[in-house]
């Protein structure tokens, strides 16, 4: 009996209980989360969200890669979401090595190389990685002006949101 | 006001009952989960899983990209999971373009070229996705033999889960 076996009779017990009601493709909200993988980050509940609100893009870090830009440009142009939040998140698991370090020990323990993932994008500092995010975000040429987007830290201690204030981050550097 | 000022005022509310209690970086359950940001899925729900339980990594279709891969690395060396469910779903707007007809159009909308994201990764067939999905996953040189990788498609009207048999999918090809 594996954990994966024991979600799955998890969600026989859901899909018991499921209404589908009127939930459609394109987010109720317009709204699309960008967060970092952390098992402490609950998004739906920490942001009062119900099922159908939200597009939700999580990746180890809450970093804006190719595949979130990707994501993103899907969400807005197909699905019709207008702002968007990016959440990174105290004690994060990206503080605490430096991709040089990893991926020597991955060599090391497989005695393999591999071309791709070619960076794991660990960051020294939490707020600044933030305001980063932020701007790769809203210098993608195909990022459309008018769509919000706002940076937060998460405190796993507090539950609480802190916003970000990008411009003064990316001065102080 | 904005939806988002909207979710940071919920974010006041759920911070006012939460309890931090022996949440910890490493997820309890030892498991990551990859999905597709879809707004009618809501992951831990769906699965049982409680604050502090799992990985989500969560993207446009439920795919294995190298960001993807990247996090779960990150997961199973630096924070111990031990298994891998993959979750892709019915009614997909993966299933509904073609990725040259919304890169077109974004260059036409926009009048900007862009260098990324250089694929959209729609796909025409569901379980034969997900089977690709692992199939990437296990063929990273990386990626240890003895983790557990599963694919399921989940069916939004039902709120259920079906596995994906890979081997029987690629063989169909």
């Amino acid at each position: 009996m594996t954990i994966t076996d024991d979600l799955l009779r998890n969600n026989q017990t859901y899909a018991q209980q499921f209404k589908s009601d009127q939930l459609t493709m394109p987010p109720a909200r317009k709204v699309a989360i960008v967060a970092c993988m952390d098992a402490r980050l609950t998004i739906e509940p920490m942001l009062g969200l119900n099922t159908g609100d939200a597009h939700v893009i999580r990746n180890a870090g809450g970093i804006v890669t190719e595949d979130v830009l990707r994501s993103l440009l899907i969400s807005h142009y197909l699905l019709g979401t207008q702002e968007i939040l990016i959440i990174n998140h105290t004690d994060c698991g990206m503080l605490t090595f430096r991709d040089h370090e990893l991926r020597d020990r991955l060599r090391q323990l497989t005695g393999k190389l591999a071309v791709a993932p070619s960076q794991f994008l660990a960051f020294p500092n939490l707020e600044r990685n933030v305001a980063e995010q932020l701007l790769k975000l809203r210098s993608h040429p195909w990022m459309p002006q008018g769509i919000s987007t706002r940076g937060f830290v998460y405190d796993v201690k507090s539950g609480r949101l802190s916003e970000v204030e990008a411009e003064r981050q990316l001065k102080a550097a």
